[in-house]
């Protein structure tokens, strides 16, 4: 058995959570499900024995809680300053063991490492129950819940067997009509803290263990439509073709385009042709189209440029292009005084220079989008082997995991000695932002 | 009551056919359906009310005939010269009322004008029972057991019920092992005239109401599969994608290039990406290709261009491409003899100078490209409005229903002025070609 707080006890622990799985040969883990449940009886014994007490909130996720001079605690004293450190325990179909699993076990391991110390805050660390939305659809559902954004509209999804939110809340044991109770006071709260792969080949091409994240992107969704004729396919001379098909994959190209210039990124992640058949020339082409940038503005004006592209295709083509934007959400900027925190950490653990640490911002979605409602948000990335994510081979190195651990402990000390008693006052508005960050930024961000 | 023998008729009879469906809504009739069978109840009356007797083969088929002095006679007299007329009476889903049937009902309406003349040939007109492949995904099933090419492998085919051919063959009271009854002796036949819908725009765009056709197209069909890799879409960025779909969509692009060049037809009429999700970078994209020429070596040789294109697109892109033939059939020449009877009849009929007699290729496959292995192949093709087949919008003018009756009568009393009482020998071999054909060809073939 290897120590708690060490990379190796990480390790072992990531490891332990697949067994926890709907699938015999595969990770997946869903809200609300029997897996769900093991995994958060399992997270329940790692926090105990991290000196937390524990509590599974009225939406599925599960709390561990010390106060500031290190007892274990529950439930929390309102008003009492709390740091939250976290990330999720549900995973996307075949799944790899880090996403979401890697942050809720590092803060656990350093919520071990600082059971005897002292702090300016009380300790907090979650397992939020949703985050992919695999099951329902809707995605960060657990962290909806604890930032108090649940939409009652959400009741009524049903999963993939016709189960819907509602019947699942009941029969995994919670009472929908408490969802209410798990959202957290924003007066209480002094931040959101959240290690997490990286998902992205960043910082392996730079060489780097670990970076700190600037911004989290928000993605816009759009189905996409291009109506043509369906005709047969020997009768029909190019001259009267008005091919849905054709014109899709012209668009599709100029897509990649735009978005290579524009600096952003865009997936046409799916497409269905009707009739579908291989003498039928498509008379209908259905697309996907996910869209992520640095800044919503920049993503924002990729999408008329292609939503322009898609235009002048259609006119040139004779068919009829059409849109419907399916989600939005807006980018979340991580708060500077966690930003320096997470960067000092960094430095800390690394011996890096503070104009050395990098900077990124995460084209992925995470649970810091739905908790910025609530409070600020920070998060550490983590170097993962050629940048897989979502897929089995997803990989992170045991040294990069010990060097996470020291700067994740590090930028909970360094949040710590910058931390002044608070009011009900907005606790960002409490701290200056610390020197280093912005030219950190400036070097070192990328995408 | 119209007259049989007028387009009145005609266009009046495949009116009733359309009761002969599967759906109420929409017209459907597959091979050895119960609506297969009231279709070729339906047919022998109108071919007995013609002066034929009929018999239904050992392969569903439904045929008529009378002597050469026109008494209605069953069975044949082996070694009497037979010139056989039709098309076929099975239908695509949703289909138009005029596909096969139109050849059909006008080669009825024929055989009761002549049936009074004396021919130097017995005449026949069939009903196929199946050449679109709709229920058991091979096509021309009919005319292959007519022109004794049915492989047994077919008998273990299913159609989406998982209904066996042989069990359907069964069902519909027909025996499996008599299927090689229905094989025509070549030595019988004099040729296979059949007129059909145009399936295509040229006839409309050059203001004609009829063509005889050159050559019927073989397609080549493929599936072409790009496989890529599949990696999340908010963390990979360009340079590190190698994304199925849009190489395919580029190759998508290409093959319309090419194929215009090379003046033949190619359609990518399906396709799927895999995983096929909106925040996923597909991994793999399968297509399917049809691919139609004026000549097989024009096609085979667009064919080589697409895949040099796909290999090229998948160094560039880093993805991998790969193909599987699904089907190919040669294109099947129209015998001189028979191209000349009907540019004949086309002539008598339209009062157009042989040289303004257009001859056009069949991109669609039809019922002669499996009775050219019995016996010679003519085609009368039909103007249909906007080109529009294999659906409901389906239309030809009774105007044109009746030129095309006119020009059907005069190209088989063509056939009969030229015919030589023949032996054993090729009948092809017995008829000089007629003069006017090749400049019509020249001067007035397009595709």
């Amino acid at each position: 058995m290897t120590d708690i707080g060490t990379a190796a006890w990480v390790m072992a622990r990531c490891a332990d959570l697949t067994r926890h799985s709907s699938r015999p040969d595969a990770l997946e883990r869903v809200y609300l499900s029997p897996e769900h449940s093991a995994a958060n009886t399992a997270v329940r014994a790692w926090m105990l024995d991290a000196g937390l007490d524990t509590e599974t909130d009225a939406a599925g996720n599960i709390w561990g809680r010390r106060s500031a001079d290190g007892a274990p605690q529950r439930p929390a004293t309102p008003g009492e300053p709390t740091l939250v450190l976290g990330s999720h325990l549900d995973t996307v179909p075949d799944a790899g063991r880090y996403d979401g699993m890697l942050g809720v076990v590092l803060a656990i391991a350093v919520a071990h490492r600082l059971r005897e110390v002292a702090l300016p805050f009380a300790l907090e660390v979650v397992g939020f129950s949703d985050e992919e939305g695999t099951r329902f659809g809707k995605a960060l559902l657990g962290s909806c819940a604890a930032s108090g954004q649940w939409d009652p509209a959400w009741w009524d999804q049903a999963d993939a067997d016709g189960v819907t939110l509602r019947e699942a809340f009941a029969r995994f044991g919670l009472a929908p009509d408490r969802v209410g109770d798990a959202a957290r006071d924003p007066a209480d709260l002094v931040g959101y803290l959240e290690a997490h792969i990286e998902q992205g080949p960043v910082l392996e091409a730079r060489n780097l263990p670990l970076g700190y994240v600037t911004t989290i992107a928000g993605a816009r969704r759009f189905v996409l439509t291009v109506t043509g004729e369906a005709r047969h396919a020997g009768g029909t001379p190019f001259a009267r073709r008005r091919d849905a098909l054709v014109a899709a994959s012209h668009l599709v190209t100029r897509i990649e385009e735009l978005a290579i210039a524009a600096d952003c990124l865009a997936t046409v992640g799916d497409i269905h042709v009707q009739p579908g058949a291989v003498n039928v020339i498509p008379g209908r082409a259905e697309l996907t189209l996910d869209l992520r940038g640095r800044t919503d503005a920049g993503r924002d004006a990729l999408w008329e440029q292609i939503a322009a592209a898609g235009r002048g295709i259609a006119a040139e083509r004779g068919v009829a292009f059409e849109f419907a934007e399916t989600h939005r959400a807006p980018s979340t900027a991580c708060a500077d005084r966690l930003k320096a925190a997470v960067a000092d950490g960094i430095g800390e653990a690394t011996g890096a220079a503070p104009g050395d640490v990098l900077g990124l911002w995460s084209p992925a979605g995470h649970d810091g989008m739905a908790m910025d409602a609530v409070t600020d948000v920070g998060m550490l990335f983590v170097r993962c082997r050629d940048g897989i994510s979502h897929h089995p081979d997803e990989h992170v190195e045991p040294e990069d995991v010990g060097v996470a651990l020291d700067a994740f402990t590090a930028a909970v000390l360094a949040l710590a000695r910058e931390h002044r008693p608070a009011g009900p006052a907005e606790p960002s508005a409490l701290v200056e932002p610390a020197a280093p960050v912005e030219p950190v930024e400036t070097l070192g961000e990328v995408r």
